[in-house]
């Protein structure tokens, strides 16, 4: 029922909502292509949160031409009045006469009114094509969508024999310089960062965006005055941070996850985050994702030691494992990747899925989630 | 000063080589095209010591159309009477004009003889052409000529999370069958194969190859009736197999490496090999290597747990690791895949440069080797 046209124009749509993907959190990365006679005749992507949706960058390229055309959107036009008016409205009244959408919209409380909108207008509609791309397109946006949940993924490194540290603590570096700028560029796309107190005190970390090392490619996506600062969160049960620390006196929001909030003089961008504690005394994650979702947090990259990393596989929160490999031994009295204990069977061994297996430099980047269980 | 014919005739030579890999052992693999006018005329691959070389091959199909021709052989030809006449000989017999090897003898004691021979009788030589290639047929025959020791081979199999077992010991399976066909193929083409008794007394391994697994592929090279099982050479310093141990039951010949022989009603094929002692009470690996290259073994293939893949890291005596990576997680009271300790700064961890990371079935297969320090 698609056409090779209808591929190939929602493969550019798509390619040209990956553009914002820097940008656009909390906002989903949608394109747009308006076609006429086999030809373009406008498109656009969002770029970012507040600003005009594709769909209206497209419009406005095509003028009075959109007449008569076919719309190709990543996402089902919105029907509501946000910051902007309803796309679906927009492209009623440029009265084009087919809209093809690669997805609806993951929101189960809104999906399908933009196309019942264009439809009840007379536009032609189709949804589904090249799906499986733009639902690869905003996994954060999605998930948060249907869950109320984060999208999670959790970073790893580690030696060929699974280590992170020495017994002594040393690990800098474990990889190289180009999985530290992957590294850096998955930063760059998620909404939030999350990392303990453990790892502050013991690393002094910035989890920031740091322009200077994304690389090439993406700097000439991503220009420099444009840099968003995703959300450092940081798992602080026990109040042990310090408005001193380095990591406050860096540009960018902080949330500090606590059982209890403390009353030091916190800078501005400092927030504290009350969250349960469960019986075990340590913060319930659940909760702590709920909440961060609620703070329209789609996407979450987390940074931490094998504890955070266990308790996040043990309570299932962990959508996507991205594991680095340095080609290394650091020996069997250095430090484990992951804290899971108490498995007895190798039927019960946490299985996953590899999505994708690559070099980055002379480390291995290992990209999978886990495997459900049949 | 090769043109496009020498380098796709030693090409054809090398890949015929390759055809012998499962049964040549102890000898090398070579190839041998003979080519007249542009036209192939004769060729072959040894195919198990004792039967006749390459060359002999190559010249019984071309016969009397062999004078004036080019051989291309991916070893220098022999010079000395070994089980058969020297190569050298038979190709100035036949009358050739031109010998291309890809390589020289490694053996320091004959390398250049055969050049020599073919030289004096007026034939015009060449060296070095696809070396590369040549050397990686025969890297444990080329090691041990060169230092007196096998070519090690260290298999691992761990979790994602660097683990070989959990703590009660389950291991069956960590890795898919893909990847356990893919040991038998490497065990095949090895003279050896090492364990040790802790891994025989736990696991009752067979340590054999099993031609129903090896794969069609490597099936269609390797008819069932040619399996060459190699040696199963066994640490067992405590002297504390029995002969009634299944493995003895197996075909093939079995050497206990043991600190002292005793005098247990052995069957024939079980043979014991005395070895040094540290003064930590460990065998002298290195001793122990040396024994194995006096006994022809040129490529030995190690699979054991954890104490024996660390006692051969520190002794420098692994010359490539080839690790399987299941996709799972096995926790962090796991065994670990490497006995390894003390290690105070990154610096002086043990670095891989890695040759090949792909997948195999489910599993992740990495090739390294350690990297030597600058």
């Amino acid at each position: 029922m698609f056409t090779p046209t209808d591929h190939a124009m929602m493969r550019r749509a798509i390619n040209l909502a990956r553009r914002g993907r820097f940008t656009t959190a909390p906002n989903p990365n949608v394109g747009c292509v308006i076609v006429k006679d086999e030809t373009v005749i406008g498109e656009g992507f969002h770029y970012r949160a507040g600003q005009p949706h594709a769909e209206v960058f497209a419009l406005r390229a095509a003028g009075e031409n959109a007449r008569g055309a076919t719309a190709y959107v990543t996402l089902e036009p919105c029907s509501h009045y946000g910051r902007t008016p309803p796309c679906a409205e927009a492209l009623i009244a440029a009265d084009v006469s087919r809209v093809v959408c690669a997805m609806v919209d993951p929101n189960p409380q809104v999906a399908g009114r933009g196309v019942t909108m264009l439809r009840d207008a007379g536009i032609q509609v189709e949804t589904g094509l090249l799906e499986a791309d733009a639902l690869a397109l905003n996994p954060g946006f999605i998930k948060r969508m249907k869950t109320g949940l984060p999208y999670v993924q959790l970073k790893l490194a580690a030696s060929l024999d699974g280590k992170t540290a020495l017994a002594n603590g040393a690990s800098q570096w474990i990889t190289g310089p180009e999985a530290r700028a992957d590294v850096q560029r998955f930063r760059a796309q998620s909404g939030a960062i999350l990392s303990t107190s453990a790892t502050v005190l013991a690393d002094d970390p910035s989890l920031n965006v740091r322009w200077q090392e994304l690389g090439d490619q993406t700097q000439s996506d991503y220009p420099q005055a444009e840099v968003r600062q995703p959300v450092r969160v940081i798992i602080d049960s026990q109040n042990r941070l310090q408005p001193t620390q380095r990591l406050f006196s860096l540009p960018g929001k902080v949330l500090l996850a606590r059982a209890q909030a403390d009353t030091l003089a916190w800078p501005e961008h400092v927030s504290q985050l009350v969250v349960p504690v469960q019986e075990n005394g340590l913060l319930d994650l659940t909760a702590l994702m709920q909440a961060l979702a609620r703070q329209d947090i789609n996407h979450l990259w987390v940074e931490a030691g094998a504890g955070l990393a266990g308790a996040l596989v043990r309570e299932g929160l962990v959508d996507e494992f991205i594991l680095y490999q340095a080609p290394k031994l650091m020996g069997s009295d250095s430090r484990g990747l992951i804290d899971l204990h108490g498995l007895t069977a190798m039927k019960d061994v946490p299985a996953l899925v590899l999505n994708d297996v690559r070099m980055v430099g002379q480390d291995i980047r290992i990209r999978g989630c886990i495997k459900s269980s049949a």
